[in-house]
């Protein structure tokens, strides 16, 4: 089962870096959703590499087609299916990689796991590839999610120790929250911004790579999406995020920020403002017993540096038992932090879209009593 | 769905803190595992409050009574269930919550998902001392995997900004990993031990409290435990670490901090160490492509202040939509973060049980063939 | 995962017939429904032993208590947990069960999975006491259903092959599917309950039993309830009535008998009924595509006859791997048949309000558009 | 959730009858298991339309291609997704199916669910079609255990009312149960076989159909496989089962004849067979208390008579709210009983391989200790 978001929504992941196809279905989506094939494919691009200085310069078709679930266009209530062709494939950049694993990528560990059955051309199932279709079923919430006024946001938060300005998460707005994924480089800061591409540039230089942090945001929640202990909203957006290759860490609002305040600090006091009962801080990240309080949702997750880098790095020979050299040839992204932010908002749709087709049932129920 | 983790194991959480009782049932443990009650009850008791000056005063008999799953003290295939009865409540603490949510708490959230039906009691179903069930089927998990000698320790990192010395990554020990479990102050270093303790009585005095992050790890992994994607180590344990509250954030291996080098940093190089393979780091924190490399699995997870404080703070009557102040009264922990030790090795040897138990099926059929 | 029904609504069932306790927790029900104790106890009466000449004389306290879920009465979002402690055990009927298995029940097949380690007393988990935990959901769903106009009912169809009047799947009203549960000995027409009463009586004076045939029917369904594929009313209660131990075939409106029909005779025409779609016939038992029609649901169960009986009966005995005799001891039911009605009820309304909070789902959604 | 089986296998069906393609995703399937694909391709040919006169002279080209999951034809570990593209569609055919639904069909249905956005062109998601990605996921299953000495047969058990021979439950060899699959009119009585396709052929004569029942089995199954309650053999094949569209009741071993036995006549006696454990009849089914025993896992699925009849119906107008006359037109299966016997074995060799997967993990775990 590892490849399956299960909730109300249940999205599931196929695909090998260099097989036939890549793709995702989506069971539990409602009949009646206009999916805006545009919109899609504006925001896959925006994970797509090859487009710029910072990423590798393979290029990917990434277009999907779908097989299931639309009907003139609409969700149509059978299992939406959208399937991405590998075209661009070079399978002879990957030969050995089951002898002398590459430092930092599953190689040894997939290895371990499949007993050399695995398909490690490209990283096969474990490719950052495999975002593609988690950015499918991403794009199509986050859509539904904007039609009842949901807005999901992301930006580079740093990269190599470089920040960028931080999300408000008190006052963040609609524009805001969406401005950074417009731009080629999402950032809040454009200096900051200026300064992240120098860094990269100067790791490429050096046949190196930077990790660095992604920020999401959700806007115009309704308190009282989530559920409390293993279905809350930081469990569902948790268990997403390291689908991503890379991730290594996430937070909630103030994160590990709170583990060094007091009580009294990191609290977040109720306010009214209006008639709508707000928090004066937002330390939280919009969830409290894992359920939504209609402030701002925001998180961060740690995005390793790429593994794969031009340098000869230590490695063994699994056949031969000993110590060896390895270097790492093909095209490869000195950072793939940019072509995260996608990858995160498109976690954070699901999750939340997740929660709130449970939720629709709550209030439903209330209503009939 | 709210309190299950599904798995090849599943885990059912049940009960409110004020309620008759709470529990857990196991479902697809294997029979003829004995669960040995003298060693769950001490690692009960590493959770449990009002032992030491720097916890509640509260009481509680977290004596487990299995109802179900168990013949002649072994696992007998039957879903395995134990019930805590609730004895020392006092229901008169939390009158009012409904319409005063406290700063930091569920009380708002519950109030707007279950419009009014929500158990306020304590908390309800929202209750730190929900964490007494899940540690029980942590605890049984412990006894599973000592057997097959894999060992799980944790110990306070940090409180109040205060840092404890880290496990070793890459030469952690056995009695260096169980040592921290069997002190009252689960830390490594007994000087900063002594200095958290000064931070904590410092908050008490002030009616305040502090947060903290604790480290967990896990010895003896065979590599190749866990899943691509959606079922990885990390998904996994993300998933059950956010069921404890107070979690804000969770990273593993250098987590946050990896965000910060570069590739050729970051990166663990394979080596020989005989005939094992081993990395001469463990920034990956024992996981590559959510699989364990056989190196120490090691986490850490941000854990905020007990939102329930002493002083005066703002809030509102959500009856009467306006401001208001809140004294919240009552027997509270100024910090939960020695306690919170034993939960996350709980959570942790949930997850690695439930990857082992699939595993065997992966190695099994290869042996098959 | 042996003892859960997985669904929007989940139900967990734990215990063994002679452990401490047995009970269910059932995570997803919304809160604000009220659970009236005593309908549920009237309901768990009808399927308490000791109550009749045609049953068992074994008295069995079903008193559930709950432990979570509730407050006040109502549900309150926690999962709902009820319990009923086993008091009236007799170990010592059951000894040797390991060694000499019982034809017909599950003592072989346990020891072959269980190798030895399963709880062999009175049947274990395998028991038909672990209906009474079934019941208890089915009857808070009931409770949820009827308020919501959806009755679930049942009768004796048949017992060793004394066939009752069966239900009218097109016209029947509300009094005539309730009648039945009214009564002790639950069957439509009482002079065929009569002979059936014979029947029974015959069977245990010959120290032998019967099985027989249980149908179901549920009124006041809304058309659109259920799924395609895997998730259609005839999925769910299939899954669900397999559950009650001695079942062995499960039926839908014709079922079997539509094996021999023509389309033309077995196709159910549309008609208006008013401003209402309707079907003259219903061959289809208010199922097509696995979603409701609107007209009634009728299914039909086999109940294989107990297999437990007075007489002696050819076994071996698995240590000394040779044929023997055997005698079952105790006190059995020469047939179960009146006591699986309530728990076939139990499942259809389990099946049909898991149904129901999905659909709710579905229909909020559309309003939204 | 409609479409997946749910296990320690994961099958999750997709497509609609004139979408782009239909197919299913395997997640869960051990690495290095070879797939054949001539094997499969004559599996899929049993089901597939346009062989004979008995069936419709539609044509489908159902040649799978695998997108994920294999690497060089053997299981990488990576979810296997097969697709196959639809072809050969004439969306003529079925205009005007949402406002005059087809009597025995979902298309009434499907509209009160889905609101008028279902895709209704061929039965969209609730065709016969979607069978075909459900015997791919069985015909891998078929060939994982064919591997392992476990073989999965079924013929037709009866058409209209003329019966085939019955396997014998008790002495079944291998080479019985795998007969009729190989004949392309699949009977153990061939003159019962020509008598059936008389009936077929007077039915199409007089533009009707006619149902039949399909009987399954499976040999060679290791005792102890299956779970008590839930996931019991029969509830895994039951959920199973009825994702065939045209199911109406499903029985195992003696079924529905079992409720007019007695307990001494039903109850199988054990008795050795040298070393083994087998018993002496098998009204059983091969399954007691959900787990196998050994002996044949025996059932009998219900199929009732294809809806699409050539004859004037009487139907309604959803839009109008009126009765009136409807003729199907287009090309339909007189009958589909020869073509469910292959997917009665698929959903047989999928919940056994399922059940499989979990055993291997007790054996395993057992043989640690």
């Amino acid at each position: 089962m590892s490849s399956i978001y299960y909730g109300h929504l249940t999205v599931s992941i196929f695909g090998q870096s260099h097989g036939p196809g890549i793709g995702v279905t989506m069971d539990g989506l409602p009949a009646g959703e206009t999916v805006n094939p545009e919109e899609l494919r504006a925001f896959l691009a925006r994970r797509a590499p090859g487009r710029d200085p910072w990423s590798t310069t393979r290029k990917e078709g990434d277009e999907p087609e779908f097989l299931s679930g639309l009907w003139e266009g609409v969700t149509c209530g059978a299992p939406l299916t959208a399937v991405i062709r590998n075209t661009n494939t070079r399978s002879g950049d990957y030969a050995g990689l089951k002898d002398i694993p590459r430092p930092g990528h599953a190689d040894y560990t997939a290895q371990m796991k499949y007993g050399g059955f695995q398909d490690a051309a490209g990283g096969g199932h474990f490719s950052g590839r495999l975002t593609a279709p988690l950015c499918i079923a991403g794009g199509v919430c986050k859509q539904l999610l904007a039609r009842r006024g949901i807005f999901v946001g992301g930006h580079i938060a740093a990269i190599g120790g470089v920040a960028d300005t931080s999300f408000d998460p008190v006052g963040l707005t609609q524009s805001e929250l969406l401005a950074p994924g417009e731009r080629p480089f999402p950032v809040l800061n454009e200096a900051a911004g200026e300064e992240m591409k120098a860094v990269i540039a100067a790791a490429r230089a050096e046949r190196d790579s930077v990790g660095g942090v992604v920020e999401c945001a959700v806007l115009g929640l309704p308190p009282g999406l989530g559920d409390p202990m293993l279905e809350g909203m930081e469990n569902r957006i948790a268990r997403l995020v390291f689908a991503i290759p890379a991730v290594k860490g996430v937070e909630f609002g103030a994160g590990f920020r709170a583990a060094e305040l007091r009580g009294s600090e990191n609290n977040d006091a109720f306010i009214m403002d209006g008639e709508r009962v707000t928090t004066r801080t937002n330390h939280a990240g919009g969830i409290l017993g894992g359920i939504t309080t209609g402030m701002p949702l925001v998180f961060r997750a740690a995005v390793k540096p790429t593994p794969s880098i031009g340098r000869e790095q230590d490695s063994v020979s699994l056949s031969r038992r000993e110590n060896t050299k390895l270097v790492v040839h093909g095209r490869h992204d000195p950072c793939i932090v940019p072509r995260a932010v996608p990858c995160m908002e498109a976690v954070a749709a699901i999750a939340v879209y997740d929660a709130l087709l449970e939720q629709e049932q709550t209030y439903q129920r209330r209503r009939d009593l």
